[in-house]
């Protein structure tokens, strides 16, 4: 199956840059696929001719004249930017020239653009964030990071079924674990939404395994762990800042002097294989679930080794059908439709 | 100014065998204090004993019968553990025989028979759990931490002074910046609870940063961060997760052959250093905030080392006036009493 992924070349702090090597890189490994490098021509050209690389039967340009500011509001991006690449890539996808749409923009609307563009799967109130966290046993995937930071019981319920769907699409689980993620692993702890979302998720089907608490996160408890948006983003946020801590506290102790500098030397094999296991380049690729396509969010601030592997992120949700998962579990349980 | 600090001996995973010598070793620092042992005294004189301590000016043990375990609801302690060590320790400060409370047991039964014993302070509406987190610049201090699993915006607001009033009394900073946690710094994010709290925080006279995300936590943004106990709990452990994976990361990097063990052999001081920085046992003690007299909670898993911070932040606490201060703000600002 060739499938076909709409890049926003402009989104990001880094735009087509950071797109067009990355775009190479992974064609380089994806021989099946193609793709359609969505922005301002000259912009996208130069960075091809920078690489060398031409247009061809797997690499194309399609134009769009305007770019979404990283810090312009979803609505505004809605009104105004009417041939963004990022409406233009979505727009690709609608019309069933691509299967899949990248993006390193801004975050809110790319879900706003992508609710409006592709509209969800019927029956899913709110489409989610979804992403992927190392654990000490491998990795877990955590929904929903920050499109909603208001949640009713049923919608956490749905980030369960989505998350599950994915993950057992993407990594042929049979019957991934959910987790909820409270203060506490008794069913009487939490807020009265998390409760109640407990026992839709205790009812529903799904593999739950009950609450779990921040720690488990790391841990890897469970396959997925679910919350609302405003909890995953400080969480995923606040992660983001202590690993950097850890990591600049790291640096500093091995810069205190000479001997520690040669130390540093001596153990740099140990210290690469160590940044390599928590990279969080090779996490890089956030899926938008609840949309009638594939749309995925790479970091803004992605370099070209990150921004590939939400290219790939965004083939392999394509390859295995996680959209027609999603819409089977959401349609059989009627959840939603009530 | 002679300070006397009741410690629950019994509480915790360790009970006596680390709350006896973290005493003693407390002790040997601050010679102007005296402790008092509360708990089974066969246990503690055990461990006194052990360490060839023996009661004196300084060091007393007052007996009581029952221990509160780790797993019991706040309800059934209150009911049922009326000669437990830590409600008779809180007795000893609600009589005045001593002026802080320090325990490593149960948190929410902890939180419940101090305001049961002690009561709040007048306009306070809900006590809060304020912890110390490194930062790449220093250390911040976060709260609530799980007492309140939702909050009203008067109640984070109501966290902000108090956790202002926390770290102008024990750092002496005469206006610490306080944080609001959010999902993005301005103003039209997040809910409408903390979109409210944030205009509260703006007209209420503290140094308010404005929202804080994340990332800002262990960047050191500001002196306070706030947030609800849900968000602050979560964040906290999925901290304490991440921190040791990373731990666990690095370990095992060190240990993949005699090379790499050879490389940590070399290195040992600096893995030293970095883990002397990183050692959450320097920041155990986390302050209830908004009752009528000082009360500490000690991590659960605490060992001598830890136990001791937890020991002086009480007497710190105790010394620079903290309760006084908090109950100025909150009378003086009204906020509470409406």
């Amino acid at each position: 199956m060739t499938i076909t992924i709409a890049v926003d070349a402009m989104g990001g702090d880094h735009g087509p840059s950071v797109a067009v090597p990355a775009v190479l890189d992974f064609l380089a490994l994806s021989p099946e696929t193609r793709v359609i490098l969505v922005g301002v021509a000259e912009s996208i050209e130069a960075q091809l001719a920078t690489h060398q690389l031409v247009v061809g039967d797997r690499l194309s340009i399609h134009p769009a004249s305007q770019v979404v500011e990283m810090d312009e509001s979803p609505q505004f991006a809605l009104k105004n930017k009417k041939d963004s690449s990022m409406r233009v890539a979505l727009n690709l996808v609608k019309a069933g020239e691509a299967q899949a749409c990248v993006s390193a923009g801004n975050t809110g609307a790319l879900m706003a653009t992508s609710r409006y563009v592709l509209k969800m799967l019927p029956g899913v109130e709110r489409p989610a964030i979804s992403t992927i966290l190392p654990t000490i046993k491998g990795h877990v995937h955590m929904l929903d990071l920050g499109a909603n930071v208001d949640c009713t019981p049923l919608q956490l319920l749905q980030f369960g079924m989505m998350g599950a769907m994915l993950v057992s699409a993407v990594e042929h689980k049979d019957r991934p674990t959910v987790g909820l993620l409270n203060v506490g692993e008794e069913e009487i702890k939490g807020s009265e939404t998390v409760k109640e979302a407990g026992l839709l998720l205790k009812e529903s089907g799904l593999n739950f395994y009950g609450n779990v608490e921040g720690t488990d996160i790391y841990n890897g408890t469970t396959d997925i762990v679910v919350c609302d948006g405003f909890v995953g983003n400080v969480v995923l946020k606040a992660s983001e800042g202590l690993a950097q801590m850890m990591g600049e506290f790291l640096r500093q102790e091995f810069r205190r002097n000479t001997l520690t500098r040669l130390a540093a030397c001596i153990c740099s094999p140990v210290l690469l294989g160590f940044r390599k296991r928590v990279d969080h380049r090779r996490y890089n690729g956030a899926t938008l679930l609840g949309l009638q396509a594939v749309v995925i969010k790479s970091h803004g601030s992605a370099d070209r080794f990150a921004f590939r592997f939400a290219l790939e992120r965004a083939q392999q949700a394509v390859m295995t059908g996680v959209l027609q998962r999603i819409n089977n579990q959401i349609s059989l349980t009627g959840k939603g439709l009530n």
